[in-house]
């Protein structure tokens, strides 16, 4: 495939008029070609507009072509190829082998919302059916739906440049709600950016669809994205990236004449919490849990939003053992490259911090990888005591970093747990002889993530009907959604009422003959649309 | 039952630090005894800190005693008996029969929470099983279930002393959800709130709950109400209110260290499309239009949510034969009292406003009541050019006002729909004739409300499974939502995801052995509890 370097608005390859950027290889610090043209905020009105414009047939567009179109996505993806694993290999220094993983996640997901819509439990339907006999007041029939909220703008984020970026989580369930979307691609790897892109228009119009339902914008960053997220045109915001843009783009959604939502997974330390009984096993069992919570802490670098960054330790001799054991494991990796010669910055400040807060040493530490930005992995020590106290020690270093904390007893451990903020997952190392003291931290747990894991690792989120890729701020924006998952879909719609409609005027989800053959929620309980009776009586 | 004039927290009578206040009869401008007094911002977390206490039993509570709980506070306020409807009439003005289905719709309401309580379809069960064989990788058995925020903070209303207020839609939905309530009581019908409080605190201690389940508090309006807000132990908060003070609850959750949701129902023009076809009928028909138009303006001296404050008539001779019928309609209405000299003197200055503004008449004006703060119902008219380039013809008067708008053709009507802030309804008068014009308004409307009525009046809220008393901003501020009906509740839940936790690990509505008979969402699917194969082979 031909990469123009430009941006894609409704269909058409659009020159920007402002500066141009480039990828670079992280692995070299060399530039890629081709220049990008980066749009100015005046460009960026046209893909909004288009979006506004495709939302009247988007939105109401029939669950056949509207799935067919998410699989068309998939589609054309996996169509690209070889070319699509090789150049955001050039642009990420991620190894082909998690990229080729990730590609594989992405057109399951594109695959798996096809199949919400055609199920379509997500247009939430809800009858109330008319009782004109009803005293004192006779009820008029209501029904309810859940229709997509409109055009929405999506961030792709720096270290998934396919599950979380262009024809990723946000863009799928955004696609799958019948929202058009505005992507602006991160500036980190725009030729997959742009290779996705064409995958995407190449299937809206395949599929017929108005062309704005999609738009790859290219702009340079911080401000583009203001703008992005300001246009009145825009009715819900996705975004996947650091705390600080993340809130950002909170505020200015916030002061619109309009606020909308902004859905923001952010940062996350992911706890992982041994207990005294997963540490009763051989020596060998020990050193498996040590080299499975390095792996989770250096894979991809580290650069995972669910990398665990704390690993709670018993004190006492297990403990030690397993001290010593992610010791060894550690100094055996050697440093992987990072996304961005500034995220490898970010890291060696961030690891450097923590490295020198009072309290604080040294677990193991690997060897710096033989490219450029390549940190050696670093796995640091600390007693409880010391991160109940500091907040410098709850600090997020993305990469491949990690805190051992020694506690004494289950009371230290509830008080840390209260003092985290919001995270993602919890996981729990345990047996059974540690139910009781899991089932004390968990209500607690609750409270502080989205995801609690026993006897795994918070990495590989699975994507499914049942994952919650979420939790309490500052995990992300809104604690009520998930970015991963089915139940992301109900981020971009709102429920609306049609009171005493004729047949005539209702839409076609509402009407009697429920030409979409959905499950329908009557007078409170769900009927399915093939109702068990008829089939009983078949 | 004894009025104490002082907050209840978490089951106890708290005399206030501050000042103190008194309800008025707006009839009158009469103080009413007893005394309320005020508490302080520092006594304010006496409230906050027992709903965080309550919350570890209270969401997680069996959902019998949980249903049985609502149902008891519905019980207890039937068995005030008449005291209740005095005391509100003499706080609000308010008529007695409009009180007595006020206070039967908010019975109503907690009856049906507790029918969803018991029915637990909120819970949102969501299982993915293992699946040990997959390749190129396992999946590990995943489960979801929504729980409750936390403590929620409610602000009663002015004009629902009773459905809006105390034991009102916010609190009844967040209780049903599991989450504490901390009741800011409107300073406007304080012994109305401790009557019901009162109820609601004997139904905590006879169902045996932590009396952190429910606090009402008083307090010196705007500022305890923001220090309420700002307060840590607060997870989300329901309002009814103006807009200005909606916004500000909006600021103050959004600025704080860890933002909340705030749901904020606040101020709708409620339009009314009348189409060609509708007047089309006879005189009478004519006039009958007209009447329940009227009514519809001035019922409960037309402070309610959803009064229309447009009516769109087209022009020509059977919309003047419409505009003179509403006419001589409000011509024979009297005032009635409003709930507070306040909101009489912002509904004459309202009503100044429009009555001044270029190119606005009088269609028709009743006539004052007989007692205070009853000013005389007025309907003004304007032509649709005038609405769409003046944004003062936008402006809310809360209270028996409305305007009528002349229009030519649909093409103006669209025009008119796009420039309209966002707003609870709209309502169309039509017959089939209009049907191609409806359908053309249809999704123009869909953008603007969250609940469209054919043929009725948007008055009168329904509360069941279908209904949406929500809608785009700053109708409220969060039009994914609703605050009247069973979907209400979803405001106040989040999802939790558990990954591979043993039995004996999992919350109850997880559990294989489905203790609390919930229908469950297996593998994308939904299961009922009471499954329907089994039913078949028994």
């Amino acid at each position: 495939m031909t990469l123009t370097g430009h941006s894609l608005i409704a269909g058409q390859a659009v020159a920007g008029e402002g500066k141009t950027a480039f990828g670079f290889n992280p692995a070299s610090n060399e530039q890629l070609e081709p220049a990008y043209t980066l749009l100015t905020e005046e460009q960026l009105k046209a893909a909004t507009a288009a979006a506004a414009e495709a939302y009247a047939s988007f939105s109401t567009l029939d669950p056949d072509t509207h799935a067919a179109f998410l699989d068309a996505i998939a589609d054309n993806i996996e169509a690209i190829g070889d070319e699509l694993i090789i150049r955001a290999g050039q642009e990420t220094g991620l190894p082909a082998a998690r990229l080729q993983g990730e590609r594989a996640r992405t057109t399951g997901q594109l695959r798996l919302f096809a199949s919400v819509v055609r199920q379509g439990d997500f247009r939430g339907v809800r009858i109330d059916p008319a009782l004109p006999e009803r005293t004192p007041l006779p009820r008029t029939d209501i029904r309810q739906r859940q229709i997509p909220l409109g055009p929405v703008a999506v961030f792709g984020a720096s270290n998934f440049p396919l599950a979380f970026s262009t024809a990723g989580g946000d863009t799928a369930s955004a696609l799958a709600a019948g929202c058009p979307v505005v992507f602006k691609a991160h500036n980190a790897h725009p030729g997959t950016g742009e290779l996705v892109g064409q995958a995407i228009v190449k299937a809206v119009r395949d599929s017929g669809l108005h062309p704005g339902v999609f738009s790859l914008i290219y702009g340079p960053g911080a401000s583009i994205g203001q703008a992005l997220v300001a246009d009145p045109a825009i009715k819900a915001v996705g975004f996947t990236g650091s705390q600080a843009a993340g809130i950002a783009l909170m505020r200015t959604a916030a002061a619109r004449p309009e606020p909308i939502p902004v859905y923001a997974e952010m940062s996350s330390l992911n706890p992982v919490f041994v207990f005294p009984g997963a540490l009763n096993g051989s020596a060998e069992q020990i050193d498996a849990l040590a080299q499975q919570y390095v792996t989770a802490v250096t894979g991809s670098s580290g650069q995972l939003c669910t990398s665990p960054g704390l690993l709670f330790a018993p004190a006492g001799e297990a403990g030690d053992k397993l001290a010593a054991a992610v010791g060894r494991a550690v100094s055996a990796c050697a440093g992987q490259t990072m996304l961005t010669e500034g995220i490898a910055g970010s890291w060696n400040t961030g690891a450097a911090a923590l490295g020198s807060a009072t309290g604080v040493d040294v677990v193991g530490r690997g060897t710096e990888g033989a490219t450029k930005n390549a940190p050696a992995p670093t796995i640091f020590g600390t007693q409880v005591r010391d991160f109940v106290s500091n907040h410098v020690l709850h600090a997020e270093i993305f990469g491949a970093a990690s805190l051992v904390i020694r506690y004494s007893n289950a009371g230290e451990l509830v008080e840390a747990i209260n003092r985290l903020e919001g995270q993602l997952t919890a996981s729990l190392q345990l047996t059974e002889a540690d139910y009781p003291t899991a089932a004390q931290l968990i209500p607690a747990l609750e409270q502080k993530v989205g995801r609690i894991i026993v006897n795994g690792w918070p990495t590989g989120v699975e994507v499914g009907h049942a994952m919650v890729h979420g939790g309490p701020f500052p995990a992300t924006s809104d604690t009520k959604t998930t970015s991963v998952g089915t139940l992301a879909i109900n981020r971009f719609l709102r429920p609306v009422a049609y009171q005493n409609l004729p047949q005539e005027l209702l839409p076609a989800p509402l009407q009697d003959a429920n030409p979409w053959r959905l499950n329908r929620r009557i007078d409170g309980t769900v009927e399915a649309a093939a109702d068990a009776k008829d089939e009983v009586n078949a």
